[in-house]
C-alpha cells in the first residue's frame, strides 16, 4: 500500500528531535558520498493572474542508508509584493479552498516502490528549524543561555524549538515588526517550550548580549547586522539574504547548509524575477562570497569542517538552500512511525507503479 | 478532484494524432519562450541488490497556453547486464507485483493544484515516438514511402505509429537480432497500421534503399553507420548512442530533441555509471559533437531552423533527451479528455494541498 499522510499526521508523527536526530545521521552520509542530493530548481512562467508567477520547484534526495528516496514538489502561484524598503515572496492559496500546493513523494530506495505521499509543509519547517538547531548543536557555546529571535511568523516557532532541542535556553527576545504577532507567538511558545520568551520592540534590543541570533523571517533584504556581533555570538539565518554580507566576512567560522548555493532557475522569456537575475544580486546580498568553497553543515558534522574551539570564536551558519534530501530523511521517519501507528489513508501501490518498462 | 489515472486510461486517451498536434504546438511555446523545460536529472545511490543501482530521475516542464506543469518521476532499479559487445540499460521490477515506478504529476498553472496522477509508461512511448514523428514530418521527404526500423520492443511500436502519421508509409522494413521478436512485431503492427511490415534479418537488408532510418532500440552502442547513409535519407534516433558520430557529421541538416543534451547526474561516490561519467563517453558515441549548439526541434517547428529545401539532403533527429514538458503538454491532452469521459480514480484534492504555507 502506498501511504497518503496530511499534515496533521506529519505534525503527530514527527517531533523535532527525531528530525535533528534523523538528519544528523543523513548529512553524515551525504558527506561521506553514500546519499546524494540533487540541487532544487524553480521554473517560473506566467499564470493566469496578471500580478503573479506560477513556480513550479522540485528537489531530490536519496538516502540509501535508510532506504528512501524523496522528491519534493511547489506548485504555486507567486506574488511579490512592495512592502515598504523590504520585498516579501508571497504564495497565494489558489488552490480549491483557497488550499497551497506542496507535496513530498517518498520511494523506497530499496524496490523503488511509492511508500508515501504527504504535503510539505509541517516538515517543510521542521527541516528548515532541525537544520539550524544542528548549526547551533555544533557551531554555539555550549553555556549559550539567551537566544535572539528575529521573526514571529510559521518558522520561528521551528527555530525555536530547535534552539531549545540542543541547548538549554533560558531566555529568548523576539522581535518582529508587527507587536500583535511578536506578543502572540511570545505567549504561545513560552507555553509550549517552557522557556521565558520576552517580546522586544526592536531587532537591536533582542539581539544585544544575546548567546545566539536567529533569523526567522521572510524578507529578501538583510535584518541582522555587522555591527551587532559580539564575541562569542553564533548567528544563524534561515535563508541567504537575511544576513549582511559584511557581517558574514567577520565570523570566525561560516557555514552554510549546501555549496549547491543557488537554485537552477528556469525562466519563461521577459519574466523578471528579482532571486533568478543573472547577476546573482536579486538571490542575496551577500553576492561577493562564494557559497560553493564555504564548508557545509554535512562537513561539520562529519568532521570535515572545524567547529568552535573557543567562547569568543563568532560562528555563522547560514541555511542557504533546501534540500530534496531533507525530505527523505524525515521522510523516512514518518513512514516508519505512520506504519506502526497505523495512520493516514492506504492507496493500492499498484495505482503508482506500472507493468509496462518505462 | 485530483485524478489518479492508469496506463490503460491513457492508452484510451491519448492517440499518437494528440500527442504530435499538441507537442507541435507546446514545442512552439517553449522555442518562443513561453514555456519552460527543466533539464532531467538522474540521482544514482546504491539499492540493496549488489549488482543494481537506484535511480531516482526527475524532469520539470509547464506550458502555461496549456495551462498545466508537470513533475516526472522515475523510481528504478537499475542494471546494465552486459550483453555480447553492446550494453544495455535494464530496469528490474522490485515494486510489489514485479512492477516498474513511473509516475507523472500534473499541475494547474493557474490555480497550482495537482490536477492527475498517471503512470509514466504508455505516455513515454507516445511521447518519444510523437517527437520522433514531428523530427519526420519537419524533415524526411515528402514523398518518402520506405521506412527501416531498427528495433522491435516497445519504442518501435510508437516509432512506427508516429511516421505513419505524418507521411503515407508504403513498406516497414524491420530488424532486431531475435527473430522471433522481429516477425512478431511485424505481424502486430501491420494489422494494426494497415502498413506492410515485412521482417529482415540484418539491418542492412532493413537500411538499403529507406527514404526514413528510425532507430527505436535500447542499446548503448551505435546501429546506424555512416556507411549506410544514402542521399535524401531521413535517419531518426531515440537515444543519443545510437547513430555513429561519423554519420552524424555527414548529415546536411541534423536536429536534436533540446540543447540540454545531458541529464544532470547525481552519483553517489564510488560508483561508476557508464552514462555519467565526465568525459560523456558513457553517455554517447558522438562525444565530440557538441549538441548544445545544434539546432532544436522547437528551433525547427518555429521556423528558427531550416527544413530540408531538396529531395537529396540527409537529415537527422536525434531524441537526445527526453523533457518534463512533453508530460505536461501530453498529459493536459490527457486530463481533459479523462475529465470529459469521467475517468480514472477521483482522489479529494485537499489529500494534495494544504493550509499551511510551505
Amino acid at each position: 500500500m502506498t501511504l497518503i499522510l496530511s499534515n496533521d499526521d506529519v505534525e503527530k508523527l514527527l517531533t523535532m528531535k527525531d528530525a535533528i536526530d534523523v538528519l544528523e545521521e543523513a548529512y553524515v552520509e551525504l558527506a561521506e558520498g553514500r546519499g546524494v542530493s540533487r540541487t532544487r530548481s524553480d521554473c517560473f512562467t506566467a499564470t493566469e493572474r496578471p500580478d503573479a508567477l506560477y513556480s513550479l520547484k522540485s528537489m531530490d534526495g536519496v538516502v540509501p542508508k535508510l532506504g528512501v528516496g524523496a522528491v519534493r514538489i511547489n506548485s504555486d502561484i507567486v506574488t511579490w509584493p512592495s512592502d515598504g524598503d523590504s520585498s516579501r515572496r508571497v504564495k497565494v492559496p489558489s488552490a480549491p479552498g483557497n488550499r497551497y500546493v506542496g507535496l513530498v513523494l517518498l520511494f523506497s530506495s530499496k524496490t523503488g516502490e511509492p511508500l508515501a505521499i504527504f504535503p510539505d509543509g509541517v516538515m517543510q519547517r521542521i527541516r528548515v528549524g532541525a537544520a539550524n538547531g544542528l548549526g547551533v548543536k555544533y557551531l554555539a557555546r555550549e553555556n549559550a543561555r539567551t537566544v535572539a529571535l528575529l521573526g514571529s511568523g510559521w518558522q520561528a516557532g521551528a527555530q525555536a524549538m530547535a534552539v531549545c532541542a540542543v541547548r538549554d535556553i533560558e531566555t529568548i527576545r523576539v522581535f518582529s515588526p508587527n507587536k500583535n504577532n511578536r506578543e502572540a507567538f511570545a505567549k504561545e511558545w513560552s507555553a509550549a517550550l517552557g522557556v521565558n520568551i520576552v517580546p522586544v520592540a526592536t531587532a537591536e534590543k533582542a539581539v544585544k548580549n544575546a548567546d545566539i541570533v536567529m533569523c526567522a523571517t521572510n524578507v529578501l533584504q538583510p535584518v541582522f547586522f555587522e555591527k551587532w556581533i559580539e564575541p562569542g555570538m553564533h548567528v544563524s539565518s534561515i535563508k541567504r539574504p537575511e544576513v549582511e554580507g559584511a557581517a558574514i566576512k567577520r565570523a570566525d567560522i561560516c557555514v552554510v547548509h549546501s555549496n549547491d548555493g543557488k537554485p537552477i532557475h528556469v525562466v519563461a522569456k521577459g519574466i523578471d524575477v528579482a532571486e533568478a537575475r543573472e547577476d546573482g544580486k536579486g538571490w542575496g546580498v551577500a553576492s561577493d562570497i562564494d557559497f560553493k568553497t564555504l564548508p557545509t553543515l554535512p562537513h561539520l558534522l562529519s568532521g570535515r569542517a572545524p567547529k568552535r574551539s573557543n567562547d569568543e570564536q563568532v560562528t555563522f551558519f547560514l541555511n542557504n538552500i533546501g534540500l530534496g534530501y531533507q525530505f527523505a530523511a524525515c521522510g523516512a521517519v514518518v513512514y516508519r512511525k505512520a506504519m506502526a501507528a497505523k495512520m493516514g489513508h492506504e492507496l493500492p501501490t499498484d495505482w503508482f507503479t506500472e507493468d509496462v518498462h518505462p
